[in-house]
């Protein structure tokens, strides 16, 4: 596959993001409300403004969600129609008028997330949790080679790219305390993950090739971890308030069709996977990540580049697993990979990794972190690389404001 | 607080759930679509179609929804406006036509359900299943008596009594198998609760007093557990699949206000908790709960009765800790208190503690059970009992259908 050329040429221009190979799916607003758009070069273009050929109501409301909800023929009507008229020079002036740059708009989270699923499904990277935290004779727990390890989240948390995110409180007891206390977490991380979304929903058991078909798309996916509370509160039933704060996404959808030609297998399996998580195909795909930390008044630096490819269950694997018990799926539910890590030091998904538990300081434009500090600028990036061409997510960016003063009712009364 | 009379004379009748002073909320259909209704004696009240005095629009949609979001000045509103049209005779001839017996409605969710967190706030039931699995002197995990352990469950899966529960299918893998297998749930249980239901939401972090004036209601709840998956996998994130098939709540939302002559204080606290966690006054409820089991064909037998008095923890303070992290809360989420076990052999919440881990089976109408077999049906029931008066919650029931045929693509290939 190469660049499929448009009329727009900035669409064209080496190292876009956004060529006509893409379309990404998101909402913006102009000025004049939130609108659905798809991302072309450096414009967003109003596609309820256009003629999109589809039934206006599936863009009566600025979310995704209708058009997701509406199914794979849906999908592919809209993407063939857009290519029509931003790939075909006859489109150019009915359409031009619909196009705004991107620099002037705000984006909004793309759909409405209906439940959120968060995995933990990345080897390297469960394999450093794991001996971090219980040694490397025991780092991957029994199950891990045989389950795609979830656990639901908090879909009320999830928020788009540029939202601050503020230091958490919570219940914090080290190892060495006798009791815990109420205070702002002191070991907030990100998790560098990709983000599954559900187009169509499901009843009852759906197998992985059923399962790929209902993926609608994906976003880079920041999943801002709090160490010190998730440590304290997460024996016996998981990780709970460590993992409510806030949960960041890219603002633009990546269609799976757009990511079709970077499709890639999983590893080879250590010990057979059960039937049902087998994959009749590779449902992987090569898109390469990093993630950019800039502390306040200083210059962004990468501290962590890897790639989804590294991942041990795919999305649909991951999906299939959760429709097992009968779960229902709905449009708008999305799916955290679980934090992608790779094998070398330079390619870990979270602090927590980076710094080995807070023991070995990474140094970030001349300054050391074990975590984040106020004032850091977050950044993932990711893209898959074409023949001439690329597919981008846009940044999926947050800075970490300081904890809110602590409110009377939480202090502790004098004591005699 | 005595029994408030109603013109509708089976509103007064003793032992009767639903008497003037509960009006308790839900969804019931006639035969001509969804609407929204109050419950009084043996009737459901269409209450869009009497005299509320509200906005019309509160109940555009059948679904009590916009009447929590509108917030508390609204709730005691439209229950003064119904006390006054169903005590007062004056109203008996206008009101009287939108009356509908109970006995010829289907009943549908009450609300639609935000997102749903489940708890693990019982005292005796932790001991209990501490002690099962780990023995007693590590019964108790060490955070528990620090703080009101949730997680999130799954709030696509949350039906209304009367929904039949399929066993679900799953990875198994018992302590001397090798390896795990994908096969039906051999131990599918219960889990008595009651659910407390948010009103209005909320941003950042909320007290115990504001967190319990934004709920609105309560349900009973059953927490369908499938303990076989749930021991496989949920270490280390706690349960999922577990815990997806199914939650089945009573088909009525029991407001704070009735419950309100009915408040009790937590117990005394072993260890003190922090000071955001402490009560400014009593926010348990004296209800008393059930639970019955009717094997196929046999008659239902009570196998357990307990006390939402019995929680060491208050839907307040879950809510309250709910929110530290800044965890936004929403209209129509959904709190499960956690399972409800008694101090004694016959007030145990679930069949895990009452057949002790399976090992001592209970007979049930003359048969034995360890775990529910298919055919049973089980439902809980719960009341607050006044002073010549009941606030019920009606049952909360649901059959086990046996698991769905397996599917071919979850079978093991012949080797050879």
């Amino acid at each position: 596959m190469s660049l499929k050329k448009s009329w727009l040429e900035s669409a064209n221009a080496p190292g876009c993001e956004f060529p006509l190979n893409n379309l990404p799916y998101g909402v913006f607003d102009a000025g004049a409300g939130a609108r659905m758009g798809v991302a072309i070069g450096d414009c967003v273009l109003d596609v309820a403004a256009v003629d999109h050929g589809l039934d206006a109501a599936l863009f009566a409301d600025p979310s995704w969600n209708a058009v997701m909800a509406a199914g794979p023929e849906v999908w592919a009507a809209l993407r063939a129609r857009l290519m029509e008229l931003l790939g075909n020079d006859a489109h150019r002036d009915a359409v031009s008028e619909h196009l705004v740059a991107l620099s002037g708009v705000a984006l909004k989270m793309p759909f409405a997330v209906s439940e959120y699923t968060d995995f933990y499904a990345s080897r390297h990277h469960a394999t450093n949790v794991g001996t971090i935290f219980r040694g490397a004779e025991n780092a991957l727990p029994p199950n891990w080679l045989s389950i795609p390890i979830g656990y639901n989240g908090r879909a009320s948390s999830v928020v788009v790219s540029g939202s601050d995110v503020r230091r958490p409180w919570g219940q914090l007891k080290g190892p060495q305390d006798d009791a815990p206390r109420f205070a702002p977490c002191a070991r907030f991380d990100l998790e560098l993950e990709l983000g599954a979304i559900v187009g169509t929903g499901s009843e009852g058991m759906v197998s992985v090739a059923d399962a790929d078909a209902m993926i609608f798309g994906y976003v880079l996916l920041n999943d801002w971890s709090a160490r010190d509370i998730q440590a304290w509160e997460y024996q016996p039933l998981g990780p709970f308030q460590a993992k409510a704060t806030a949960t960041t996404i890219s603002p633009w959808i990546v269609t799976a069709a757009a990511l079709a030609p970077f499709r890639v297998d999983t590893p080879a399996r250590e010990r057979d996977l059960l039937p049902y998580l087998r994959e009749p195909g590779p449902m992987l795909y090569d898109i390469s990540l990093s993630v950019g930390l800039a502390p306040e008044g200083a210059d962004e630096q990468i501290i962590s580049r890897t790639n989804y490819s590294e991942m041990y269950y795919s999305a649909a694997q991951q999906l299939c697993h959760h429709t097992t018990s009968g779960c229902p799926m709905r449009t708008g539910d999305l799916l955290g990979s679980g934090t992608i890590s790779g094998a070398d030091q330079g390619a870990r998904g979270s602090l927590l990794e980076m710094s080995w538990g807070g023991k070995e300081p990474i140094t970030v434009s001349g300054t050391q972190r074990s975590f984040l500090e106020d004032g850091d600028t977050l950044t993932l990036y990711g893209a898959a690389e074409g023949d001439g061409y690329r597919i981008g997510f846009g940044a999926c960016t947050g800075t970490v404001l300081p904890a809110t003063p602590q409110p009377e009712w939480t202090k502790q009364e004098s004591t005699t």
